[in-house]
This record gives structure tokens, C-alpha cells and sequence, in this order.
């Protein structure tokens, strides 16, 4: 396995750059019988698409999704599936400075310390572009675990200073930021105007919600749920903390203000609280499951900024161009997508855990 | 690779059982060379050890690792390294309701919902004695990224309320608390003693700085050192929250206060501040690497708590016995091992990443 | 790591379906810098096409490749070399009875034990079509190695019962059956006549020598070379044997006949025989490596076979369609590219075996 | 995953060189509820021990295992289960020559190219002794599958030129060469004699037939159920060839003799013949499975033979001491145990093959 894959049983591929022919994605270990057409993952792919909003980079990228293998009469075979995604607004152009300086918050500098050179066209590999075979294999996971009874809420906590007061989940599509708060939204754009007036830009916090996750997956030392999924989330360009159920709170709180007590009713044991986000020692405990990822604000911005060339001289670089002031609304659909393909991972993994499940498998 | 392994090209395996016949580890992939004896590794499992302060359990395990395999006359030959360590205090005794009670935030239930039954004997494989083993194999990480002039410094930032004011790297060991600070040392213990008397536990966090790792290791999609770094930090047992750089702050920072500039001095390029951690892109970035772990509070405690048992018969529980009232201390050089185990993987992962490199060497 | 994808530090991951809309591969961990066009490929990929003589399939795929990422200004760029073949000749057609039918010696019988149903269409995922992918991603390894002085020259040693009587390197590129030995090509092409009459086909055996790989190469244990090898070759459809050096014939001989002696000339130590095929320990030993692959023959047959379909009826079924009569000759690259995507791993693997050559490497 | 592990689901990582401590493995993946006792794991590995004929070496090791962690109450709890088997003849002797030379047909040579130098000591890591680990863990597997129905039996189908004529299953373990044939393996000892008077050693050829696996294990391209065993038994130190089903006979047969066909009784399909050794198109196909290993002669040889010491000195060695002149007996229960991890490996792989299986599995 190596970089550019996730999963060790449900295993995501992604591949290509900004502003090369396309980028893709190969899912391998998805089961055979599962119904798929381009349609399904062409909606996750809507949702993190640029151009919905004046908060979102103006380019124009349709984004369509082509299945190109892995799929027979409407149903997937088992066998990989390969999505490829053209790069329809690859304008020719002058890169100028850009191509030989060091933009500061970007990839540029480390990607030339590992590979000597690098594809400088909008952030080539380390563009936020590659998150998009990440949101279509991941539309597949999504689709396979809500036929499970798996679902997610996932939305936009914070942007900036603005945090979200009231939660309604039809409220999350009706505004652009995906809030589930109205005001907050409103508030929200209000800071984003003054960032683009100050030729600057926000982050942001967002929050993933699974319910109905059967308790027992995940393990218990390396690959932790929790471990996992923080990978998953923190692999994503602008994240720079992952917060599971209480998350940062926990180090104030005592034992008895944290621990999650258990009850039983009609013979179902669950938890009277949920402090730990739905992973208890690793493992799902049939709780909602609850993280949050912290994204930095978007460092290419319009204002001048020192730095330096490839080269070591000095400049003053103005980032022109089609940027996004917040890349908080596109990420949340990322966010659904890692964290859906590493919750339907952990579900495969565990299949062979107990002798008594295997004898019924295979004893049918 | 499986749930008890963790990298990719510099593997430790750990196995055992809190109160089995003994701990250990296989650490796969550790170059030939290194010149390595069992007080290389002691030395970082006696900062693990318990009941080295009375804030930390009294139960007394010597502790003492024996190297089983990969090293001859003083070196290590390039085969696993097989560490073995003796369970020496596995007290017969009489577990009562613990073994049939699902003990608030502990692994008891969602093991038993993976597994079907579990060795209820302290925790068993979900003990926090199941770290030893990756203590002693990152032991051996660190000798091996000192060789390399890579370092750590990894303490206690906060404990409960109480965070650190001042720096001073040699107070770190002065205190049983593992506090940089000695004023804010004092008044941790005051606030555990205080957690005692009320029969509660307390949380914190935890700081790692690693400094001189080469700029360019990582990568740029899934397998980013933030992400692999975030993967081996969550993998310890109460771990809540993993923070890169400046972490949950950034994101109502806006860009042109979280972007790294890069200046140039005697051609050598470096950032001119250090908001993102060390990790730009998910790589390197030649300053030090910052990140801290948030640790929750002992979810052992003395106070009754309401549960149930296997049965699904509710009680309120009492846990006696030995118990930290914090594990921050005791848990600092887990996370130093951690992070020594994912930065030498990422290091070993990097040597194939230039053609003009593998040209080098293959034809010195 | 999944079913679609080879290797550990070079990976190549290969998807698409006999007749889908394309097939194509993934190699990741190339590593920045590599010169690489489409012609590089394009050779590799038309030794493979079908159509070149008539004991090979009449189908015209022209089986161009297309490079989609991981290319920039002429060199790799360290990031996912993603490769298209579209297939331009997927005729529509009534499969009639194969699509239900359990064809002997193929895989429909078993994919739909896995899977409950498959892609009937000429093979689905199990056709030899899948092949091209790793012929393209081989293409590139065997680029790679040639750069470092390691070369290939593969053949076939013997169709159906004609072996190789004399050994000419040029000879191979110039008779369509890749043999070495133009007086048993012409024997073999005799032989393969006989069997189109009979509406019968034809096996062989394929052999593979690799020079100048470095000494060192692969491990110990389970990842031996040898094995890895194994591995890759066997994983070729019709191989049902894979022989190293001497092979099956070291059963019976002794230890004193088995054994290569060592010598030295001007401070060199090498072999004074090879019987072991270049690979001792698991590890490579400077001399050639030589392994041979046994080809059942082609299973798809013009005369009537008893079989039954997948309801349980029994009948005759008479394959009709285009045919290679031996895949020997077009497998001939397979092997190769199989065997150098295997020597390229081992030889990134090997980069951090020793402590003093990683000194070196991060102190340059 | 490196070089000392196996598997991906079900991963066994050995440990351990011939003249230290102890050596050992460790089996991650083990569902939890598999009876298991010690006694379990000593039948197989006193198959493997020395010193059971006057073929086999004279060292007496008690090869006693010990279960470390992993089992509680007489059940595996599904964590991992770490196996030691202590070295209790390690007699401290002077090595001579030997330190220093390249015995012709070991690793020395080539692990000294790797690692820049050894433990010396009996083949150290590289000595067949690392099959101890193989065997315990493969015990381990045996009695899983055994407890699904599946069966496993291995022989020497062959010592030196002396093939077996007849074949019965209990007299497998009446004689010391393993052998199903009582006339052959008089046969066959009469030429071991032979080997000891004129100082040499025997190859010989093991068959392992595996009853009852299930269709459909394996997969369709890079991890083919033959090509993961065919890495299995391949990374066995004496293997220089391995086939599956009619192997190398099939190069010369023609496609009507190979082919398998299908039929049907009672509703059930099956194979008219076994050709292909039970798997089709890389996926086990319900017939038994039937592999064999080709293994070379003893490299240890006492006559004298041409090498060179490390430093380029020749010299004739004479190798003293315990050696086998046949491991053929001894490795019988080796290649058993690799079959046995594969097989566990493909059976637990397969459980997500199918989405109506993984509906059925989490709404029991």
C-alpha cells in the first residue's frame, strides 16, 4: 500500500493533478450486487464543486463522473471501479513567479524538498483538486452503508469566529456555507465579505455525525476506530486538528463528568451519555459517532506575501486567480467521503473477528 | 498488516494481555547497524513505569525488557527484534462484578460486542499495559533518529485547568508530573490531590517537539505525516483529540495570520514562523515538528457509577484497586514513542522518492 | 493492499473488464525525475497486441495507452502514473449460451462462487485482457531498471512439446512465437497447425533472465525474492508452475551437484556456477536471475466441451469466436513486466536495510 | 506490512535466529473463540523437531512452546497470540572457518550483500530453524480450518529418484521419510545411505492436497489463491519450484486434455477431472487443491567444496557438525503449515465479497 491509497479490505486509489487530463479514482474490495450508476456519485461530486457560491472558487469544472469499469447492468461485480473525471478547465496560461516561488500555506516548498521538482500548475498533486476521486469513491461507501441502515450528517460548525446556535438539518443545503443555522450562515458570510475585502481568508470547523453504526467495529491497539478515522481526516489538504465526541474538552473534564454510564432496556444495553463520541476503547459502542476537523484558513490569498523562489530570492508574491476566501463548505462532503470509506473498511475488516460468525458464514 | 501493527516499512507488532504471562513486541525492519542494548530500552520504559509518584497506580512491574532476537554482538542485524517482558505481578484475585460489569468509559462493552467474550483480567489486551510494548520499540526508533540528530521533547502542556506558564526543558524530569513548569507542577498535584479526595480522576495534554527531521518526509494524499502521525497518536487509549502546529486554532485564524512565509539566508530556505507544526502538504517542512495529543481523565475511579452487567443487571459499580488518578505523566513517552515510530517510517519511506537518489545509491 | 493491486513501495494497480468502456492501471511510488512518454509504453503494449500472427486472436485493439497523470514537462513527478487503454472493439453481440455457461478451464465457474454473478462478457475481469495494465506499469519498471543497468530477455522455451534446441537473443524478435531458436519456431508453428485442425491449442513454457541486478536484493523470510517472484508470475492466468534456476530438477540432485561454489578475481566474489537462478537466501546473488513459467493451454477450444450452466443444465458448448490457439508468444511480455514491477520493489525496499547507507543518504 | 509477516487478515510475523534466546511468532488475526491449548501446536511442531531419524539432524531441541498472550480460559480471545519457543541448545562453540565463509548453497553470502554482515551462528535468521515459528502458527490455522472441514494432506511424493508408486494415508506417518509409500521409502532411505557415505544430501518433491475448501476463495487477479500460496511455499528456504494441480505437465498437454469439465447431480455443479489442482482463475473451484513443492538437496555438505571467506580468501571448506542429508521430511509439516496460513488468509478475505452476504452477516 502505499500513498496515494487508503483502506487495507475497501481500498481507495486516487489519482492526478490540478491541471493535468483528469483525475480518477480505483475502489477495490467493494462487493459485488451493489446497485451503482454515475448519477450516485455525481450528487456527492455537485456538493463539493466549485462555483456554487461567491465564496467558492469561480472555476468552472463540470466535474462528471464516468464509471469505467466495476459495473455490470447496473450493479457493481466485485472487481475495481474506476472513476475518471476530465479536466475540462485546464486554461493554458502564464504561471509567472508562481511556477519558481515558495506560495506560503502551500505544498510548493515541501514538494520540491521531497521530489526535487514539481508540477506547478495550481498546486499540481497537492492541489485540493485530488479530493475529488476522494468524494466519488466515497459517494459509493456512502451508498453501501445507508443501504446498511449507516447514515451521515456532516456540516459546517464554524467558519471563522462564527459558530452555529441552533441545528437544523434541512437548514444544512439551504445555504451555501452548509450551516445548520440560518443566523449563523448569515453571520457567516457577513465575516467572509470583510475576509475579501482585506484580500484574506477563513477557516472553519467541521462536524460529521453516523448514527446506526453496529457496536464492535473498529480494534483494539493500532487501528483504533478513532485512529483511523483521524488518518482519514487529517489526510485531508487543510485540516490541522481532529476532535472525537468531547474531544479538546476532555482534558478539563474529571472521570465522573466524562465517563459514559450504560443501561438496559427491554434487553438493549446502551450508553446513558455520550462523551466519547461513539468509540469507547477503540471500538464503536452503537452511539452516534461524533468528530470534528479544524481547517485552516485558505493560504492562497491576493495580498502580497514575502517569500522566497526556488532559487532563494526574495519576493513580494500576490496570488491571483480564482481562490476561494473558505474552503469550508467543499470540505464537509470530503470529510462524509473519508469518513465513510473508513467506516465501511472497519465493517469488512471485522467480518472474521469471532469463530462463531465464521461458522455461519461459511456454513449457510 | 493487522490491528496490533502499526507502519509500513518500520513495523512494530505488540501483543499481550494485562495480567497474561507477559508483553511484548516484534519490531520488523530496523536497519542493520545499530548498536543496541536492553538499557537503551529501559531507560524509556522506566519513564512508562507505574508508581513513580503517588499519582500514578503502585502496582509494581519491574518492567524489564529482554531483547529475544535481531541483535548480534551489540548490533541489530536487520531481523525483527523480538522484546519480551515478564508479567511479574499478576495477582490471583477475585475480579467480582468487574469481570461481568461494563465499566464506564472502558473498552469492557464494545469488546464484547467485537468479540463476544473478553479476558476481563485488567483490562486485558485494552489495558493501557499493552503501551510497554510500544514504548520498547519506539525506544529503539529514537536511538535510531538521534543517530540521525533528530530529537523529541515531550511533556505535560496542562493537566486538568492547570497549563504550563514557563519552559524549561530540564524541569520536564524534575517533576513526577512531567511539567516544563515547576509553579504549574505544584499546582497540578494540588488539583489531583483534590481529585482524590473526591474519588475522581483528571485529564491533560500532551506536547511533542521533534526537531531536524529532514524537510520533504510524508507524503502528499492519504499517507501525509500529519495523517500518519494523527493515526499513531489516536491509536492510544484515551486520547481524544490530536492538534498539527496551531492546531484548533487555525481555524478562526485568517490566511495572512496563519500562512508561513519563507525567507532565504546563506541559500538555506526556511519558514520565518511555524503556524503550520513542521507539516506543510503533508510533508516536512524543515522546522520543528508541533503537535499535542488530548488525553482524557482516567476513567478508572473510586466513586460508585451506575452500569450493568454482560446480563444486562444494572448496578452501581465501585472499582478498587490501583489506579492512576492521571495517566498524562505516565502516557508522555508513549506519545514520544509514537511519534518516533511514525517520523522513522515516514523517513525509510522517503529514499525511493528521486530517481537521482536511487541513482546514488545504487552505484556508490 | 487489495486484489487489484502489486507490491508494497511500487505499486501498481490494474482495473477495467474484457469489454467495458477501458481498462487501466495505477503505479504509484515511481519515484520523480524518470523521462517517460507514451512510446515508452506503447512498445511494450504492442509485443503484447493481439493480431500479430495468426496463432494469435484476430481482434484489432489498437490498444493505445494514454498517460492521464504523473507526467509533467517529460519526467515522472514522484505522484500516481494513472494509464488508459480505451477498448475500441467491444462489439455488441449475443453471447447466447457462454453467458450462462461454466466454460472449461476458465473462471466463470469460480467468479460466480465469489461473486453470485459476473461480466460474462469474453471473460469480464478474468480475461487475459486485464494484463495490458500491468504490461503498461511494467513498461515503466522495466524503463526504470534499464537505467540502472538491469536488462530482461524473455522467450518462449518451448510450445507443446517443441523445445528450444539453440539459443539466439536476436532470433526472439524475429519469429512471432518469441523463440529464441528459429528451427523450433518453425517446429512449433507446425505443431500449433496440427492443433487449429484438431480445434484443439497449445501450452509452453516461458522463460525469463534478469542481468545485473544488484546483489542483496529481497529478504529472509516470507518476502524472499524468489517468493515475491512466485507471487507475481503465478498471478498470471494460465501459469501453472513457476520454476527457479534449476528448478524441478533440484529434487534430484545432491548437495555436491546443487551447490555454487564461490571464487574471487581482482577483489570481486561471484558464483562459480548458477544453478540456484541468481537467488540465494531469498536474497539476489549478483549472478542472473533466471525463472521459468509453465502455460496451460489456451482453455478456449472450437470443438464441443460437457459442461453445464449456471442452473445445473447440462450441454456442449462450442466456443466459437477469435482464439489465440497458444498464448505462450503474447505472454512472453507479461512476464517480464511481472518480473520487473518485482525487482523494482525489492529494490526500493532495500534502500533501508543498513544503518550505515541511511547515514549516507540523509547526510549527502 | 515487511518481510517477516504473512497474510493480510490473518498475519503471522516470525522472529528469531537459529543460536539465540528463543525464537517465535506472533498470529494477529485470529478470531476470538478457537479452542487452543499448547498441546495443539507441540503434535505439529514435533513433526518439524530434529532428531526423529538418523536422517534428520542430531541437535536435540525440545522445541517446547509456550502461548504468551492470546488465549484465555482455553479460547482465543481475538487478540494476538505470540508463540515462544526458547533455544535450549545453543552450544557455545567455536565457529572457525565457518564465521567467516560463504558455504555454497546458504544465505551467507547474500545476507552479508544486504545487511553488511551476520549472525554467523548457525545460519542465524536465514536457518531453517525460522520454520518453528511457521509451524506453530500454521498449527494454529490447521485447527481452525480442520474445525470448518477442511483437511490437509502432505508428503514426500519423492527423496531424490525415488518417487512413491502407491499411496496410502496412514502410512505417511509409519515412516520416518514421510513418505505414503512403504516400499519407497525403504527405497528411498537405501539412497539417503548412499548421500551419507559419499558425504552428500538429497532434494525430493512435497505434494500437500487440501480437501473441502470452499469455491470461490482467492481472488481474480494479483492475490490468485495459487499465487499467494505459490509465495507461500516459495518462501520456504529450500523450494526452487512449486506447481498447482498437473503443473509443469501442462506446458506439453493440449487444451481438450486439460481442460476441466463441469457436471451436475442432485443440483450440484462439479468438475468432471482436477487438471487444474482445484483452482480456477486464481479462485478455489470446490475440488481438492493440490500443490507440490520441489526441494533442493542440503546445501551442508561435509565433503570438502571450493568458496571464499567474506574477505576474499579461498579456501576448501569442510562444513562439521548436525545436518540433515534430506530436510524433505521435516519440511513436509512446513509446507503444510504456509498452505494452511494462505488458506485462513483467502477464507476470511472472502467474507466481503458479497453485498448480500454482508446484509445477511450485520442483520442476523
Amino acid at each position: 500500500m502505499s500513498q496515494s491509497s487508503f483502506g487495507k479490505k475497501f481500498v481507495v486509489t486516487t489519482w492526478g493533478e490540478s491541471h493535468g487530463k483528469a483525475i480518477g479514482a480505483v475502489l477495490d474490495g467493494c462487493p459485488a450486487g451493489l446497485s451503482l450508476c454515475e448519477e450516485d456519485i455525481q450528487v456527492f461530486l455537485d456538493r463539493r464543486k466549485p462555483g456554487q457560491s461567491r465564496y467558492t472558487t469561480a472555476r468552472k469544472e463540470g466535474d462528471l463522473v464516468e464509471i469505467l469499469s466495476g459495473v455490470f447492468e447496473g450493479k457493481t461485480t466485485g472487481t475495481p471501479i474506476s472513476l475518471l473525471i476530465r479536466n475540462t478547465d485546464q486554461r493554458s496560461r502564464d504561471y509567472g513567479n508562481i511556477a519558481y516561488s515558495y506560495r506560503p500555506g502551500h505544498a510548493d516548498f515541501t514538494f520540491d524538498q521531497k521530489y526535487g521538482f514539481r508540477d506547478y500548475r495550481g498546486g499540481g498533486r497537492s492541489s485540493g483538486r485530488e479530493t475529488a476521486g476522494r468524494v466519488a469513491a466515497g459517494a459509493i461507501a456512502i451508498k453501501l452503508l445507508n443501504e446498511l441502515g449507516i447514515t451521515f450528517t456532516t456540516y459546517a460548525k464554524s467558519i471563522g469566529p462564527v459558530e452555529i446556535q441552533t441545528f437544523s438539518e434541512e437548514e444544512i443545503r439551504n445555504n451555501s456555507l452548509c450551516m445548520p443555522d440560518a443566523a449563523a450562515a448569515e453571520k457567516a458570510s457577513a465575516y467572509l465579505e470583510k475576509c475579501l475585502e482585506n484580500q484574506d481568508s477563513a477557516g472553519g470547523v467541521i462536524e460529521c455525525r453516523i448514527k446506526n453504526v453496529p457496536a464492535g467495529l473498529g480494534d483494539t491497539v493500532f487501528d483504533k476506530l478513532d485512529a483511523t478515522l483521524a488518518h482519514a481526516i487529517m489526510s485531508i489538504g487543510a485540516v490541522k486538528a481532529v476532535e472525537i465526541g468531547d474531544g479538546i474538552q476532555v482534558s478539563q473534564l474529571t472521570g465522573s463528568q466524562d465517563n459514559d454510564g450504560f443501561t438496559q432496556e427491554n434487553g438493549i444495553i446502551s450508553k446513558t451519555s455520550n462523551h466519547a463520541g461513539g468509540i469507547m476503547g477503540g471500538m464503536s459502542d452503537g452511539s452516534d459517532i461524533i468528530l470534528r476537523a479544524h481547517i485552516k484558513p485558505t493560504p492562497s490569498i491576493s495580498q502580497p506575501q514575502a517569500t522566497v523562489t526556488s532559487a532563494g530570492e526574495k519576493l513580494d508574491l500576490e496570488i491571483k486567480g480564482r481562490h476561494d476566501p473558505v474552503i469550508v463548505p467543499r470540505a464537509v462532503v470530503v470529510v462524509e467521503a473519508m469518513a465513510a470509506l473508513t467506516i465501511t473498511d472497519a465493517l469488512f475488516a471485522n467480518m472474521s473477528a469471532r469463530m462463531d460468525r465464521i461458522h455461519e458464514f461459511y456454513h449457510r
